[in-house]
């Protein structure tokens, strides 16, 4: 008791308390105004701010098909961890430049290709192997514990690494002429960044999804519409984008912290019994509850207006 | 060993034995011949047996379009426990009076808008939010602990709660004109009731789930039958009703041990994996498989024969 | 959304909140004024305020040696339901009242032995054994969700469900002339109220915890201090009741709000993985670190002195 | 230490491993050639291998309509523990002789009921009946422990037991006029091994799984694609074999190392949260990467040639 | 329906019923009057019934120093598998021929070994080692899984295996000169069959356990009876079997309905939260508290007689 | 397919894989050489290299009895994270310079308070509030997630989070004059870094657990020993650290293939069913068993040679 007592006395609480308060709250004040595309300077990535609370990001890597090579892997996690504290984001909308969505895996530019034909001993190999598999798995976990939903935009060819990004998407558009290619048999490996854990969970025909994995055939925009992959299929790219901006746009006019703790809620329910995540969502809004969203929006809704919500 | 000894000596085995199994017995006997409106007398619901074994639970408020008050989440709590241990119930069929199935939750009866309006300090108010969470989640769970299949029959508008309420029902069939919408998040706040756990383990589209969740947008029956939150669709209320009855007669015909040890399994597996759930089935089963219901049910089907089971 | 707000209209906020309010917050402060031993009114249990914010439940039915008969099993849950949420009771001492602490259950006045002996279908016996068990079950339960701390003060015999009932208490103390015993295998059946569950992971000896059980032999203080089950022996019962007062006035001393989530927190993270209590704890703690206990704690200790914490 | 390494010196390193490692793979070299009908010789089950690394395993009682009888349950264990590690098969499908599919369980000949109408003490009924359950359900989870797809070809009749058993099958094939039922609660039981726990996992309508289990009412092709139970519907049995023939042809063309993965990832994940699913795939995939398979693989994608894999 | 019962038809109750029942019923009557070293007999254990009830296996290639050969590994299963359905059995006294315990695996007689040093591919190795060590583990799993208690009587060297195999015993017993060793880091490896699994749950000190695994130290008699890995030490082997022997006639004295649900709940618990492992206890006891036992146990206690229960 | 195949074309196998593995390969080299202290310079930690392969971990600021501030909290998880991939560490001692090991929590020093102490909504802190939290503990899981055992070294003070953060060590020494204190809810809040998570599941005695963490009082040495938190007591500072040392080059000499997979099992297992733990380390040993440490062990261990393991 005595230490940290001791270690109290020097500092009164006046002191200590302001001047960490005023930057901390500043900084988020500032971000408002600051440029979108300084703020997120990427190689294959290409983030905008197409509408008020609602940020775009773009796989940009069009003459490569987009396909995910060593500094995606390492740009998409940084960029969804910068957006989770971006109080300018609300939603993000995922879309691929070019004539595709994604190619998936760039096999032309892995280490863990150079490990594995390496002369290594194989359980040292095993621990590299791990380390990066780890490391990719992380890149689409991060937009699952980003609070924001993200709505994946696809267009024409959604491949391999494409399906397990989009699986750790909440929403999934896609055009007309879209298809999709469980390809990881293909390559020889099961996949193991995230397809064979999201994908069954998404959708409501298993038997349909172990046909898909197991060879690795194309799927269209159709089937994946029955399926429960996609929920809305658009006549073309530009139609699909206006119409996943204008679904982004509502979800960002709503609360934050009602849309954000939905969200939370939802992925850990996911993997919990109905109990636990009764027990979680209540932990949660017993704080929540307290919020002035609540207040807002239900006066807004007596008074017919639309609420405005606080930055989160 | 000496002590619960010395306790039973002044007992003989007949004399302890018999009285307390009378009243017990007769008990169970007695509620059969007893009217069910006089045992079921509430404020919020109304309570008939339209069939033999088949009960209906009626939301009764419709001047208030059945909204959720204070009366109404105690009295729904008792209604499910009384019924699950009413051996004159097998199945319920639990509807809406008057124009619309439910609005939801009643915002003008709650205490805890209150509660989040004082003074309070945070962490006080947050124990006394989470208690009524707590018990405002109980009463949709009792419908999924009551052993007894519930049978949701929707028509007009079914809002907020009533998702919650429903998704915790085992059927759930609805009129041509009825609509849905998950309306938390335009009241400010993340569902903590029930939708967000047991909606998206329901349908199979978790990508429409998470957009109907998120937009807070109305869906109508045949969007809701297309992702499998209803089952089946009727032209009106009374088709519906009519529909609903036959079904619950049906179910409320096969011996009550069967079915009711169907749902205690599906209810149990749907929160563990497979080898969990075949365990808890197979500990179940030891002891039901030595019912009387099996023999009678295997004779019946070899003589072409309706079986007549005991009440449970 | 109509709906929502036309049942809002005929109500402005300052209408409905205020009403509301007002008892809601006189209740908690009228508990206080109030005579502790009419509220909590039992037949079987003895309650008392020994100390400020500290409650003793007394087992009382001595000439029986505390057995447990259907009464306790119904008070025992009604009385730590009530103390739950009684915010003048923040820890609380489970003793029992002559010569023995419990003889454990109470054969003699039982309806499951009854329901055994009956001629009913086995199945449907079986659904009314269940139904009683998990009443039991409930009733020491109900201890562990009581958010308060509970200190066991144990003397001479502690058999049967007295293992079970002690087994979910957060504090074990006991005196020197204590035994104890796991009597289940004894009159034919595993014990089914808690002891297989809890005490295990109590302590830190399996080899002994099953040789105990599978045994039904007697053990005594010093091997239950051994083995981690009692954490103190006192000489004697008065002796242990002192010293159990004493550490449960210091627990009564500290922040409620740190108090009680740490035992929210404890009992969650033995049923979850470290992973699964790490995030509960930082969902709760979101909340709760804007107590105002947090900077009455930090400031009382700055300024040497013992701070004050409202009631919770 | 001493103990161990006192027990290596009689043996030299080049002693002790040759003999032991020649039978060992000679015998799975010599399994390719062996006729698969004389290793795989059962009295319910024909098993034949149609092409390459394709094995097809009918059910073969058509007199009594594929029933279930003892001998099938034992049969189907050992057949498909056998197949798991028989590197001449990569997949298999499972089909029934005759005009149905399967008539489910065959009531003449079981133990479990004789067991039930002896006049033996109900608990230890209970034990020999567990252990029945416990066996009866290993039959069906060996289609799951084995490692390579089981394609389930249903034509006519599926009943009962049936669902049980195609609902562990990977992938589900039917006819035009194949029906199906979930037909234990007409015989007084709450089915057991294994379609309460797998089937509502497969589709996505809870409300419809219900339905049909409580009123064990006949469902047809259609409502069985529709709520995904069945991926594909074909004409007639022999368009269905032929069609179940090509998809098995593409799988056995594929990496059997890629597959398998796929299917012990996909088994797992559906019992576990996405996070203990991303950590098992890494595992599993930390020694599976450094295949040859994988190399193989993607230089016959750049040759554009079909890869041939060695045995697993 | 019609198929079943056209099945059924042909077959009277009468006549399927009786002819099943009595080989059955005969069956485990039979085996109470079969000489029990007939009915066991191995290569490495030695099976005998010195007590009523109570079965010795003794691990027998004391020249071996009872390392565990690929003979031990399988009939280890075998005979534990057998003795879970004897009825003659309802303690195990599990112990050594010769000067020590165990000294562990045999290398020597290894076929994961030459696997391990063959060329085959590393992913085609994997799947061959996974089979074996999955073989392995079920050795020892399956004293975990007969429902009778096992009690391990250690003297002089447990080591490696030794640990995994006691560590899936329900009591360990030990002589004052045993000794310890958690061997596999030894030999360049993470234990496999148990050790890393039980170990740490037994024990009440994990940072022992750590250190014990890491240094690969041998540990002595007191130090594992401090830690509650053994729960007595005995002076001599002689002596320690005695005891061991007077502990398992105990226990076989007791219904056995009673003791080996009480393993099958603490196995289980251990292994799930306490709510699960309380509804899992309720759903046994449902059934199981139907037994004669119950009655047997308690009308003995009254008329202090000792009650003799039928075999299970 | 195709695109995929494109993709490819362009490189071959020898040109892409080779300049990718050099550096990569040459980097752990490197490392090798490397000066530990220029490799990891930081404010808080002193990090040296006493022994091959033992890293040494010192909290560095005595002046402020090692208070954990800002700096601090983002050191340790960049220091575990960095010595987790640094192949000249096997063993890490985590000890504290000056006075004492650790006075817990800088509370001079942390933004929390600050957002605390704010106006914003109560909802938006609770945003932040669970950030910071989440940082926080990834500081300590860091420990658990490195795979190397890590020592903690305790003399003197160990406060608050000191607590937390030695219970996410492997093994815990301390000397005579250290004493514990599990400080937070004198500071207003339950503990949020682990304490309440891994202390309970480390030590066998629930019951002092729990008055522990009630009351906040000091326990020393001796009861610490007692309940199985330090496996060891040293007479002072110096000789610990020798002992610590000792035992740390014993861990460090073994093969580190094995030493690393069995703490991968054991967190593994501890969160997990022991069926689950099994589960995972035949999947991590199906891999690791091909490490040509296991024949390099064996070998060494035949002919009593001390085995000398490649870098990992």
């Amino acid at each position: 008791m005595k230490i940290i007592t001791q270690l109290m006395k020097s500092s009164s609480r006046g002191v200590f308390l302001k001047p960490v308060l005023k930057p901390l709250l500043l900084g988020s004040a500032r971000s408002m105004s600051a440029d979108v595309t300084s703020k997120y300077n990427f190689e294959t990535l290409k983030v905008t701010q197409p509408k008020e609370f609602v940020t775009q990001v773009e796989m940009n890597r069009p003459k490569k098909l987009n396909a995910m090579n060593k500094a995606f892997w390492s740009e998409m996690r940084t960029c969804f961890q910068q957006l989770n504290s971006d109080s300018d984001c609300r939603v993000i909308v995922l879309s691929g430049a070019g004539k595709v969505f994604t190619a998936g895996l760039d096999l032309t530019d892995l280490d863990t290709v150079a490990v594995m034909q390496s002369d290594l001993d194989p359980s040292r190999k095993a621990f590299m192997i791990r380390g990066t598999i780890a490391d990719y798995q992380e890149t689409f976990t991060v937009i699952e514990k980003c609070t924001k939903p993200v709505i994946a935009a696809i267009h024409n060819a959604c491949i391999g690494g494409g399906i397990d990004m989009t699986s750790a998407c909440d929403i999934r558009y896609a055009t007309q002429d879209s298809f999709f290619q469980i390809k990881e048999v293909d390559i020889g490996l099961a996949a193991d960044v995230g397809t064979l854990q999201r994908f069954p969970k998404i959708v409501g025909n298993d038997s349909l999804v172990r046909e898909l994995i197991y060879t690795a055939r194309r799927f269209h925009s159709d089937e994946a519409k029955e399926m429960g992959f996609v929920s809305r299929i658009f006549p073309d790219k530009e139609s699909m984008l206006t119409g996943a901006m204008d679904i982004a746009e509502i979800i960002a006019s709503k609360s934050p912290v009602a849309v954000q703790g939905s969200k939370v809620s939802l992925v850990f329910s996911r993997d919990h019994s109905v109990r636990e995540g009764l027990e979680h969502v209540a932990v949660w809004n017993q704080g929540m509850l307290q919020s002035e969203d609540v207040m807002k929006a239900v006066m807004a809704g007596m008074e017919k207006k639309t609420p405005k919500f606080s930055k989160l």
